[in-house]
């Protein structure tokens, strides 16, 4: 790899050495995020996808499935598989779950006694407490065992640790929007902890591609609705996240409303700052916490969020306010869900995992 | 008119004396307001539509710049006129000002001194605070002396005011969803004043007819953005409606969002309790207040507002949840912006200004 | 009857004599025609609706499962239920049937049987020739000896027989779109029938509310597509209409698209004179044809039919241009697929049926 | 160039010598074709991206008006300017116009003069006939000179031509969309050419970002339309490029529609075979002339094009069909307007005019 390294391998150029590129596999590759994932990896210029799998489309090829793939490079030899574990774990360095939840679980055991590094799309190792993960999916965690040693995969803030990691849990794509606006302020200690509200917006696509009345496109065109209240299943690693740099147990409020576009999510926060401190003051702290952050993007005082800026993209785009009215400040953010929301956080990690720059292939 | 009523005037039957009916006028009816306000109007069965004013569109007929309402009933003869204020008032009884917000001023006082009754839905008339309007409205009211004299349009508040009122200032879209919901805790007292959170998600017709880059499908269509933050101009007249009920100055938190629908507007409050309060007893509150009205839907417990019910109706549905989590009581709203948050709204007073049922027009 | 038409009934009066309502009733009404019939019924001045009916839903009351209908007029009392049809028929004078192709044909038989007029709105009786029926929708019509005595409902074109008819069958949306625009040139046999060529596109409550993949909102947002090629099962009934009129077998070229808004369908019809004709006469055809229709508008030489301009009403706009590049004529046409295409046909076959002014409830 | 072709240059290798780059500008950036070449030109690995212009933004970063480029790699030192031609000529080797139709005519000169190449997105030189160009644009050409120069910049048409061309014409979207599905069949004089009818929908960004009240998000969305009947000014490139290849001078219909999408174009043509010729043959036909070419997706029996599977992408879908009924042809492609029909052609011809792999920078 080092050498493919210094030879500069991409996308375009074919000639480098297969043992340059980290075979990778996609554990249930049928959903929104199972697609986006397969997209980037096929761009991505040093990860070879060797497997794809999927119970529904087995024995299909990855484009009579998702015709958008057919033709690209490298797709024509994909067919969609459904190999045992512990093979996969031998043919696949990494292995991608985009399982739904609970199923994930099952399959991350026998990948990781095989030997493979995971990195979980689903919410199955996202909570550290098996207590929570019980209060708020209604059940036991099926491998306790594994909970405490899955790293949350949010680089910005588990850059290291995710290096190093066996297993890693891609938060989901509320959390994502919500925790890097949040947790800058929390580990300065300048917010009121149960002031915090967050009201989110998301597409259609969030829900994934679950076949239901509740999503065909005539329910959801020229609709909009507040769902999921009070008690989210998101909130659960939100909380535990910000409870752990917090120092103390946190409880926010949170509601979710779903909106009809494909993609993206709007997430603006309320808090109340501990201390009078001024706009600067916050801006810095921003500045400081995302100054190399390859995609967080400060707004700065003019411009607000729009998912039509990071659809498609890895961004985070983040905007503040201080409300001279009320003293709060508003926060704001932006994401693509299927991408920085979810799979295009997971090459990020992947990137981190294998020491590839952070951002290869999602440019 | 008493007669008329009990010879049964209706939409679709023609032998109606024709003092039966209250002549109307629309001035400024080429924005999404006024085509939604003569629209109603058309079917409207005890309303006679007798001018439509316009600058831009004078000499045309309606169905010329309205292709939608060709060949409706009435619509033939119609066509877009410029008559002085004076004549007009002495044409129509109730006059409906449907211009841009500071243009609707100028023509108030004209038509109520010509003995005409008039319904506003510009932002002119919606303050009663003339320092109020300069700060939100960055100039001097160009007619203070009629401030005063403006019944603010919300019939389930003003019912009474409404029906003797001269002056009828219609309330935002904004407001409407948004004073529908808090007025009913504000007037029992149990809301802790300093912690009301409200965020709005508005369709685009909200922004009206502009032809401006930012409204372009393109640029909307696939977008959600926050806007107007921290002091978009309908704070003025939600707090001025919230301190009087209050009985002191009330400030509000308020997020407007653009998201990609053409009609609809979801409202998301939170707020704190100053006692502890049961949901049971919130649920009496909100039933005491609405019971007889006939356009507000109480949801009840499983049910969330959604545009898509209430669109193209006089409706606003609103669904309440105590969180036990923070104890934060949430409020939620969906009205169609163009209908209860302008046009039909305006139709309700005038059905209480005339002594109509309340519905006449509007189911 | 008679004597309530004099009296001059109507929505908003509730003097009238429950015997001059028209009892009716809707058999499966929860997909998105059912839903949109029971709406149109609603507010029908001469119609009671005294029963609906859906396997899925009985029990519950209309406002449960359509929240938009809840709080209006006379929906309180009814409910889902499940009657035998010999019950229906006993109770309801007119009934329309809301099912899906197939399934209508069982119940129209006891239905008439038990003196009922019915209003069928599935594909079920559109078809007079049961071998063509067998040969578009692959087995044996159940009850063929019904074929022959359903009146196609079109009133535009059959509403002589619409009106003494027991049982009507209306006509699918893309049928009605497309024979509107045809007919009148068959009728006056200017058209080389050979060259018939149609382009639709179609909303997507046009595919009904299946729960199916294809239709969910992030598949078809940002989604278009040709389907149904080369032959679509409205095509029996569009060839048996035309090949009536022309007085023999015309074979047509049609090619649906589906297309992201929730309503309408735009028909795009090419086609060759025999003669040389001028674009006046041709304008004189339509305009002798449709000049008393209330539904039919004729935009003349500059506007282009539009489907906003037709959604939720009754309307049916047409162009017409001829094209001295080619000397083809181009036809075009918009719908709401919901209503002219559907429901509001229906309605319109009821008031025919009823001796109503054909516009009730209906503007 | 050689050398660094050899050693493998790509997008996320920063050692490639900075002569391995092929430097590029492109006037007119502002409109979303405009956007849309930026964008793919930041992604390229060979192109150097050295200015870009614009009257209206000149002085601004390319991040202030998009912020989407924000902190993507390389943009951070590009601020649009104004310079004069011939400075530009020096700086770039390939110049990219992205200007409205009629104003691209101008700059072309001193353009070329100065020594640079340059492909042209506009209208103005994808006619080689002066009578035609005045025809359909209304006026003469300002530099008929140039007009037999250019080549049109269909590569799997005209890739020699282009590879030594000094001007190229980018195709517009429509006949991107129509030639690509008709030019098979014309060189292999299957046609009757009289036969040819062409209906086209296209989303709302193929009219451009122009600020127009008819192309405002409340206008389109839940809208479709034909429009520009019977006359569309991309007939002109369309059947001087069919009479080319035909060897005589073809006439078609054509239609085009707009439709509530971002980004498509969806075309169904209809054509009559002069002699029997079976499917299979069709096949063979699209098979040799597309087998080698990487943007071209025959998708074969049981699919359809879907604008989705092409959003973003420079591929063309295309579907063939012989209606048994009619032994009509029916010919389906889907593309992306601002890429395969605008902006991506445009980088695939550079990539062409560069000896680079047709993909680079487009998958």
């Amino acid at each position: 790899m080092k050498k493919a390294a210094k030879a500069g391998g991409c996308a375009q150029s074919f000639e480098v050495e297969s043992d340059s590129l980290t075979k990778v596999a996609v554990i249930g590759a049928s959903g929104y995020v199972g697609e986006e994932l397969v997209r980037l990896l096929l761009r991505h210029p040093r990860a070879e996808l060797v497997a794809v799998t999927s119970r529904q489309f087995a024995g299909k090829t990855l484009a009579e499935i998702f015709p958008r793939f057919s033709q690209l490079q490298k797709t024509s030899r994909l067919r969609f598989s459904q190999p045992e574990p512990a093979q996969l774990a031998h043919r696949a360095k990494i292995i991608f779950l985009a399982l739904p939840h609970g199923r994930a679980a099952e399959f991350a055991k026998p990948l990781l006694q095989g030997g493979a590094r995971v990195i979980d799309l689903s919410a199955d190792f996202r909570i550290e407490d098996a207590k929570i993960y019980k209060e708020f999916y209604g059940h036991d965690h099926p491998v306790p065992e594994l909970l405490g040693k899955a790293v949350y995969g949010l680089p910005e803030i588990y850059r290291k640790k995710i290096a190093d990691a066996k297993l890693v849990a891609c938060p989901g794509c509320y959390p994502t929007s919500i925790l890097l606006l949040l947790l800058p302020l929390i580990r300065e200690q300048v917010v009121n902890l149960a002031s915090i509200l967050v009201t989110s917006l998301s597409g259609v696509t969030g829900a994934g591609r679950k076949v239901d009345a509740d999503y065909l496109f005539a329910e959801c065109n020229e609709s909009m609705r507040p769902y999921g209240i009070p008690k989210h299943r998101h909130l659960s690693e939100i909380e535990e996240q910000l409870s752990i740099f917090a120092g103390e147990k946190v409880t926010i409020q949170f509601t979710p409303h779903l909106v009809p576009l494909n993609r993206g999510i709007i997430t603006t926060i309320y808090v109340d700052l501990t201390e009078r401190i001024d706009a600067d003051s916050i801006d810095s702290i921003y500045k400081k916490a995302y100054r190399d952050e390859p995609f967080v993007r400060l707004l700065g005082d003019t411009l607000f969020p729009d998912t039509k800026n990071v659809a498609g993209t890895n961004f985070i785009d983040i905007a503040l306010r201080l409300d001279p009215r009320t003293s709060r400040l508003i926060l704001m953010s932006a994401i693509d869900n299927l991408v920085k929301g979810a799979s295009g956080q997971a090459i990020q990690c992947f990137n981190v995992m294998r020491g590839y720059p952070e951002t290869t292939g999602l440019l």
